[in-house]
């Protein structure tokens, strides 16, 4: 398969490696406009190449630092980065973040690196529906790495660390329900803890809190995952960590759960495409065809529960696309 | 319709006012439990006197108290009052929220008032869909009131409020971000600001921005909403605020208003139950055919991208429903 062919498409643009053609697909992709789903289909064949790494953690742990002390090595290495910045409060602060982080970098001037934030969720807290193609784009767009960074454990905006190859979870000595948070999912999804600030009282404990929970006190193998403690400020660390990363990658390939992952990003990217397309066919087709209302009357009226309301719609509405059809 | 026959069904004894039968129908309905179902279509005629008033507004802005001091208030007017606490972190701290909030409530021996706290979210951030059978089964077990207090506007907890007769957004001085974090959403379906712990310095600051920004400089009707002071913790100004919610309430009924929020209760308690109920099917006939299998195969080749993918699998799977049909 090459490449498409007018030289000017956004897509083109952005797989010869135009910034500005990757901003303005990833605006375009947000946006939901119009041209993402030929933009999508155009690029999708060059994705897969990138290594994709989140850091989750709660506020405060220092994560965009480490996340900028490793985009650093990487580049000394020779590698292209970008840093996905996933904002919760994007809807209410207007993206506010994305400055801030640019101001805080040591590495946002180099050419080799790209960031971007990217919104969360909506208003009234829908989750954003396009972190899997963000993340298609910068792939595309030839970066070696993908950094992800999401703010707030336990706040919904962990989904997007379901697209990486390999999760971090960023703690701090003395942040006491640092621990509890991650309970609830984190866990099987984690596969290296940073503990940063180090130099912090309590790192000692932090370290055998999370030794205790994660079941290491008897069964260490090469696939547990692995404690290691950073000066994110002060590039303490961060070279072994950015190490270790590539040791965990390498590892990951060998045991199949590289593809394993990957499998799974897909099948979840499919998921959500499809049950928001099978949705919005199912509602367009309900209101267009006054079932809505006829439910609504048996509800208002309260004839009918929504439960039985909602079998009753949906056995309709199948019934009817197959009449249709036939 | 009479209400259902056996003395001794669940939905029978939470319609008579057992209390042990309501806690245990919303832990049925938390946990989607096989008898769900029936319990919701047993007590949905049953429903629809309360008055639900939701509560929203920052962390450490004096919810809680003010909840408190509104069902003190109403209980004393002889009203039977249910107080809905949902608790954003409930996943991880395990619901200890519930025990703090009766701790700090004053009116928690009150034979006239229910404290209960609901989970807003499993693990991994999705949102409890189980939030409308919430308010049913307090409704069919007979409070005039429910009262929801939820935190964090806009970290998704305020889904609940669109259930609600009214919302109550509580600010308090001296929080900057406050006004900020209304911007998105909440402002459309606020009826009521309070200025809660108003002796703090700047509530009047608070009151004028406040006034800004819903447009109220020039243009003030009876539909307007009102801006009112409390110091909860002192219980001064709940009584004017539980009268000025009463006449809210009162004009809502007049104007049609309060029939329109619950069309549109409804209608989101409909729709989230179809969804569901569509993808899951959908799941299930796509997982079992070898359906997802074959898209899978297909990206994973990078053959097509999950958009194509997804439009295909929608396609195929209504087809095949409607074969299956005929």
């Amino acid at each position: 398969m090459s490449a498409p062919d007018a030289g000017t498409s956004l897509a083109a643009r952005l797989l010869a490696g135009d910034r500005r053609a990757l901003s303005r697909s990833l605006t375009v992709i947000e946006n939901n406009a119009p041209e993402s789903g030929r933009l999508i289909s155009e690029i999708f064949p060059w994705t897969g190449k990138a290594a994709v790494i989140g850091f989750t953690g709660s506020p405060g742990a220092g994560k965009s630092t480490l996340v900028d002390r490793v985009a650093e090595q990487l580049v000394s290495q020779g590698s292209k980065v970008a840093i996905l910045a996933v904002d919760p409060s994007s809807p209410f602060t207007g993206g506010a973040i994305l400055g801030d982080r640019i101001r805080m970098s040591r590495v946002s001037e180099s050419p080799s690196v790209f960031i971007r934030s990217m919104a969360s969720r909506g208003a009234l807290g829908g989750l954003a529906p396009r972190s899997a193609e963000f993340i298609f784009a910068l792939d595309a767009a030839g970066f070696d790495y993908i950094l992800v960074e999401t703010v707030g454990v336990g706040q919904g905006e962990v989904e997007i660390v379901r697209y990486c190859d390999s999760v971090c979870v960023v703690l701090v000595p003395g942040m006491g329900d640092g621990i509890q948070a991650l309970k609830a999912g984190i866990l099987e999804i984690a596969d290296v803890f940073v503990i940063n600030k180090a130099d912090y009282d309590g790192a000692d404990r932090l370290e055998r809190e999370l030794i205790v929970m994660l079941g290491l006190t008897h069964a260490v193998t090469e696939d547990s995952p692995p404690i290691i403690r950073t000066v994110a400020s002060e590039g303490k660390g961060t070279l072994d960590f950015v190490n270790l990363l590539a040791k965990r990658l390498e590892r990951f390939r060998q045991t199949g759960k590289a593809q394993e992952r990957r499998r799974f990003f897909m099948k979840e990217a499919l998921w959500r495409e499809s049950t928001r397309l099978l949705s919005m066919g199912f509602e367009k087709y309900c209101e267009t065809n006054g079932l809505t209302a006829l439910s609504l009357e048996e509800l208002t009226a309260r004839k009918q529960d929504p439960r039985t309301a909602a079998q009753e719609l949906v056995q309709e509405y199948l019934t009817r696309k197959s009449r249709d059809a036939s």
